[in-house]
């Protein structure tokens, strides 16, 4: 029996288990992440957040870091990534909410510190520098487009559709869309986008190791970016901000004029209590 | 902030709010049960089972019954159900769990009272008795079956496939399929069944006000009949079981020669928090 919590960023919703010392899930399985974020035998969610001190954390992937607390973060498959930009900010709300950090923290992830501030309502993560790749193709249910490369500590495949809404709506994600395994050696996250206003994006993403998902925190950020850049903006062009609309909710993504990717958007703690799974 | 539970017979998940004098959950609206089984805003569930004491309930639609508790049920889109099959096995094993019931319980539904015997490992209840009221269609994707109307307390459309079971697999079943809303102007829980072996089925559901599921108990009881009674076993013709593999799980169902329906399977408590949803 151990402690878990439930909790959410724009409906991306994860497993949070509070191991300060590392005590309680030093043998944290693939199995029992699948079986926590199961969503009919376990207790549901996108993935899991491990919240253990950095100097308790031993793996092989320990990171370099300063910040008190390391993001464990799991998908939902078992599988170790990089980092997630909305489990930031769940992460966040949760150790803010035990008073193990106030409205302004930085913690470690695998891909980097990130410092995530509170203004009342929504918490802004800096996701740090995005790096502009290249270009390359995904497809879904046949069908193609150009995808701009972009790697926000994880790689992104971004595609711009020529439609509108529905189109988007239409399309069928139950199943990963194509990429070029060439590109993206250990997968990709590929996100489906459209424009709805000189500042406003819709889109949809599927996560690797997860399905498609209602928010992806990183994507939104790799989305902004390549909007931006397309229109000439945000980053050096100067900084802008567009807002971005999930099947989970609204965010918002800064370019700054010094090259940092800044998200904005709630996160909630939906219930906590014990569990054997 | 209120007290939760979650649980699962065969994969039919639960959200289980324990309000035993009905302080607790006196205006259980349906936007609270949608929010409580939402699968990312929320906990997650097919259904909430509400626990409280059947002298303590009093809407229009309160049991009458001798049993202590009752079993006041919602299906995950706030709607009212009469009962739901795998549903009593989760909460018979919160009461037992507890120490409010032993391996016996009658519990109070809205469709009248259900017995239940616990053997160590598996939930048997009895559903009662089923009617075998008619036959008309069902429809998916454009196909169509003649489909067997079984009554278990709650309608159901029985439907057998002529393929195996890559057929079954195959179908779509994420819209409503289309029955003959003469024949069930209250909606009705389909199931679309192939054979595997002379006493064994498998199955899918999709119930009203839900979706597919990974189980019904209701569902695999009248799928049971349904088959025996084409076999020409069970009930009248002599006590019969067979059992049935639902996407959640394998339980088994007995007809037995006075008419009545058991059913047996496993249900567990995964969790138990807090929460303020």
């Amino acid at each position: 029996m151990y402690e878990f919590l439930k909790g959410h960023g724009t409906e991306n919703d994860f497993v949070v288990l509070p191991d300060p010392d590392g005590a309680v899930h030093s043998d944290l399985s693939p199995e029992r992440v699948r079986a926590l974020c199961d969503r009919h035998a376990g207790l549901g969610g996108d993935g899991v957040l491990r919240v253990i001190r950095t100097a308790a954390y031993s793996g092989p992937d320990a990171p370099q870091s300063e910040a008190e607390w390391f993001m464990d973060y799991r998908n939902a498959d078992g599988s170790v990534a990089e980092m997630c930009g909305n489990g930031t900010r769940v992460f966040a709300q949760y150790l803010r909410a035990q008073g193990l950090a106030g409205d302004r923290v930085t913690i470690a992830t695998r891909a980097g510190d990130k410092t995530l501030t509170f203004d009342g309502s929504c918490w802004t993560v800096d996701l740090g520098r995005p790096r502009l790749l290249g270009w390359s193709e995904v497809a879904v249910e046949g069908r193609s487009w150009k995808a701009r490369h972009v790697d926000m500590g994880n790689p992104h495949a971004v595609a711009f559709l020529d439609g509108g809404v529905e189109e988007l709506a239409a399309l069928g994600l139950d199943r990963q869309p194509q990429y070029d395994e060439a590109v993206y050696p250990h997968g990709v996250n590929v996100e489906l986008v459209v424009s709805t206003a000189p500042d406003r994006l819709r889109m949809r993403v599927h996560e690797r190791g997860v399905g498609e998902t209602r928010s992806c925190g990183t994507g939104i950020g790799a989305v902004g970016v390549a909007a931006m850049e397309a229109d000439g903006v945000g980053g050096a062009a100067g900084e802008a901000t567009y807002s971005v609309t999930v099947p989970g909710g609204t965010l918002t993504v800064t370019w700054t004029a010094d090259d940092r990717v800044l998200l904005s958007g709630p996160a909630a703690i939906v219930a906590a209590g014990q569990t054997e799974l």
